[in-house]
């Protein structure tokens, strides 16, 4: 087998090692997985205003095209929390929802989106991923969760009401809410509460009870599907859906239809950008997720191959009827935990959802949207997490603002603007930052070869050596800064000398910083002051050995700080260690 | 006098020590930058595609206000190649020149512009102006140049053609080539031709017949005007004007009349982005003309209260019937090496162009627009210096296309695209520099305490333990970079106990690192290994500090790398030593 197939293929790895063991955890980890995919699919298919079966269906092929392609062995695609809500914000602009150019957007959405991961992945930018720092994806995550949760009250009380952000909802809501449907009301928050009660006390219950951890594990996840199964029963019994309870209504039984997605250029303009977002976003947190589950079995992901998987997944949506798919977090907690071994039991949950397509549509037929809601407000809450708010403000300002703009833009202006404002803030703190780098002069620490800050430690100095150590990278942005604080330190400091710049946090010199440095040197030069450099670094080093600067400089480069000093300045040294 | 107020009123500070000889030296300047501004102020009006008294009108109010708020003694300001250009890109899609429209919008741009710098010059937000790099600078100049000299032809040769980018513009020359008037290419080739001359030859020639270096520098100088003193003569002597010839015409007589820019927000909303790029290239440009004048005579120069300074003339500009203005390269340099003592030589320089605004314009009736043509293109193929891209190319690739991409696309896609694209280009280059940084494993140098690269000094090392020196601050984009790298540095040495990160190139950690060192500590714990840091920096310890990081720190931070050896690995540091 070529390295390069194995690469591309990683099915082609795993699989000629499939044994009777794998096969066994892989069928258990995929029935349970199955019970859940099935009401989470179609809550999600909800959130993202699409016909419940569109759920069904992104989790059918999807999840067969990541398991030959992808690198996790636990991971679960289909449709997420976020990038419904993400999917739902890009097109409800574009078209009606329930209309078929509204399911033919979601198709393209799915389609662009796995033509850009294809692509990354292709081109190896997994790396692009990286600029989504964490505080703005942690601040992201928990503002989208408030965002679905407020989405979802509507359902709840069986009112219609809109709005893409946070101020927009609560006053669609509020001028609504006179209309509450007190029947579906009481189906959903009942369901909620219900819910709420499973995932908090339900274990602890069950384990005192004598279950074991798994089985009692287990068991609560099973949650949901208790409550479809019991509201569904009920609004039948009842005959509910006569007193103006919403149910999903009929689904087309069958297997996934073949689809196209659009490949109007208009449309296709209009959903470039949030296709980009969408598989950034969905990336960051599929590959979050799968590294998680891999680092606990020592095994490891190649974040590119991950692309290609996600991107093959994606197509598969747009040509099955579903929309843009990524690595859940829940999903693939329980896949793992429940034995999953290795990507087959992706294969094996598909299986069991296209039964589920094939067989159970019409049993959901009565179930009403409420008890939807419910499992999509009780998932997503556990995503709001606050707590970010209060590390990064502990730990530094510049994460603070940056996850506070995310949170309060992605609430007040809408997904889309709030991850995008994030992403360039935290960019531009930190191009500030490293534009007004930290500058100290230091001094050598006693009884070592050691030197330090002045201001900081005690440390030996000479009137006639100023030396500068200067904690950045010298580019562009700083190299006019370091031009100034040598040109004021020189001025107030009158028997220098010499002045030494210890490059030992200098891991480049740009092109602007280099004619910087020619005329730091030319103008100390000018005053009778020789400019030398110590512990360059080698790459460093080679790059100003292909300029002029070094047969320019007035002084010398020195391989240590120390070395320089014992030329320079040898007072400062004990006589002891002069001539070592 | 407040410190305050002569702070934001440098002419307090220079004006209370003004003497004669101040007086005389500033006098003379004026007069020889009057006699070289009037025919360039014309030229440059002409480039932006305002009638020519625009031109002088934005040199006298301008100069006057700059001498108040100016930090530099001798920057003359006024219109200038680059900026004129920048106004006709701006304005030439919203207006058809020679319409009120035209010259109302150019009142506007010229506004917007002194509101940008002042309020930039209020906020200090003069550092901006660094992420304008120098090879971006220096790339965007030389395509400007080209596209000027190139938007010349047209008036050398007689015809009408236009165009914003380089293949428009020589696609419509082409186009209209056989309408040329030969009686206006041959002024225009001549005028052209002997400008060259003066430029190249005329100096050396002078010198030789016995003048002093500065009066034939000075005599070189007024080159210019002789060139347009003869052809006026010989287009009012020959009744050129009747054979085709194109000439000035009836320039209105008296001092700048008073005017408004435009408040309309359609306008302004059509204007915030030229009127950005056109306040930070004139900024950039004036300061480094001001920076380089004021280290010849050792004096300071404050960037922000520049920004005032250019902000409050161009807003003059504006209320005057100017366009906006910058510090020049050409005429400040003229007027410092002719004497110019303080601001003041610009006052007199306002006085001699008002002057010649009331009194000399009906002399220009007839000067040939060709003569005009002719000083621009002379005057910018100056600026044109291709030797930036071989400089680049030899010193680093990041740098190299930057300057590429720049001078590309500003010619094939006009000024605003291409240096816009220059800035975020060098951005993006340097973020993914910076997002894969260079990591080195270090080891002892042998008979001193100062470590360096395995793999280019003969070093000290010992297996168990591995010292990894990270050549770049650790933040969001490259964290995970770091994470993988020690991942499988670890899974290939099997008998490593510790791992030592030496931070002495790590000058800030921002939260998403210490989440990746959390994780690194974590998991290199799972295994029996020990992680320590050496060589932590002040600002980033005190940073560390205020997080957990440090208790579940396995191991321990280490002052300086030799001492992590001594403590760790002690075999590798001679017996001798081992006690010091």
């Amino acid at each position: 087998m070529s390295p390069t197939l194995a690469r591309f293929f990683p099915i082609l790895q795993w699989g000629r090692a499939y044994d009777r063991k794998a096969l066994s955890g892989d069928m258990l980890a995929a029935v349970i997985v199955t019970i859940m995919l099935i009401p989470q699919s179609l809550a999600y298919a909800l959130l993202a205003g699409l016909p419940p079966e569109a759920g069904l269906y992104a989790s059918i092929a999807p999840i067969i095209l990541y398991a030959i392609f992808g690198t996790s062995r636990a991971l679960a695609v289909g449709p997420v929390a976020v990038v419904s809500l993400m999917t739902a914000a890009a097109i409800g602009n574009i078209a009606e929802q329930g209309t078929m150019g509204y399911a033919l957007a979601a198709l393209t959405l799915a389609g662009l989106s796995g033509v850009i991961l294809l692509v990354m992945g292709l081109l190896r930018l997994g790396f692009l991923a990286n600029f989504l720092s964490h505080p703005v994806i942690a601040g992201f995550i928990t503002a989208s969760g408030i965002l679905i949760a407020t989405s979802q009250v509507k359902h709840i009380l069986g009112i219609s009401a809109g709005g893409d952000t946070l101020p927009e909802m609560v006053w669609s809501l509020a001028e609504h809410l006179t209309a509450t449907n007190w029947i579906t009301a009481t189906i959903g928050i009942t369901a909620t509460a219900f819910l709420f009660w499973v995932r908090k006390s339900l274990k602890p219950l069950l384990r005192r009870a004598g279950l074991g951890p798994r089985a009692a594990d287990m068991l609560t996840k099973a949650g949901p599907v208790l409550a479809v199964v019991v509201t569904t029963l009920a609004v039948w019994g009842l005959n509910l859906a006569d007193q103006g309870v919403k149910i999903v209504g009929a689904v087309p039984t069958g297997l996934p239809p073949l689809t196209l997605p659009s490949f109007s250029s208009d449309l296709i303009s209009l959903l470039l950008l949030p296709a980009l977002l969408i598989s950034l976003i969905g990336f960051v947190e599929s590959v979050s997720v799968a590294q998680t589950l891999a680092a606990k079995k020592r095994q490891r992901i190649d974040p590119d191959q991950e692309l290609i998987g996600l991107g093959a997944a994606n197509i598969a949506a747009a040509l099955t009827g579903g929309y843009p798919v990524t690595g859940g977090f829940a999903r693939s907690v329980v896949n793992f935990d429940a034995g999953a071994e290795t990507p087959a039991a992706g294969i094996f949950t598909a299986v069991g959802l296209a039964i589920a397509a094939i067989a159970l549509t019409p049993l959901i037929f009565f179930l009403p949207t409420a008890t939807l809601a419910a499992t999509i407000i009780v998932a997503v809450l556990s995503l709001v997490d606050f707590s970010i708010l209060k590390r990064s403000w502990s730990y530094s300002r510049a994460d603070f603002t940056a996850v506070a703009a995310t949170i309060l833009l992605t609430l007040g202006l809408g997904v889309e603007t709030g991850v995008s404002a994030g992403v360039l803030l935290s960019i531009a703190l930190h191009l500030y930052t490293t534009s007004r780098p930290h500058i100290a002069e230091v001094g050598l620490v006693p009884g070592t070869q050691h030197f330090r800050n002045i201001n900081r430690h005690d440390v030996l100095t000479e009137p006639s050596l100023l030396t500068i150590r200067i904690d950045e990278s010298l580019y562009f942005a700083n190299a006019r800064f370091l031009e100034d604080f040598i040109a004021d330190r020189v001025a107030t400091g009158c028997p220098i000398r010499n002045v030494v710049l210890m490059c030992s946090a200098i891991n480049e010199i740009d092109l602007s910083a280099l004619e910087s440095l020619e005329s730091i040197n030319h103008r100390l030069g000018t005053t009778g002051i020789k400019l030398h450099l110590s512990e360059v670094k080698g790459p460093v080093m080679d790059r100003l050995e292909r300029s002029h600067f070094l047969q320019q400089l007035t002084g010398q480069v020195f391989l240590s700080q120390y070395d320089a000093v014992r030329a320079l300045s040898p007072t400062v040294i004990p006589p002891a260690a002069r001539t070592a």
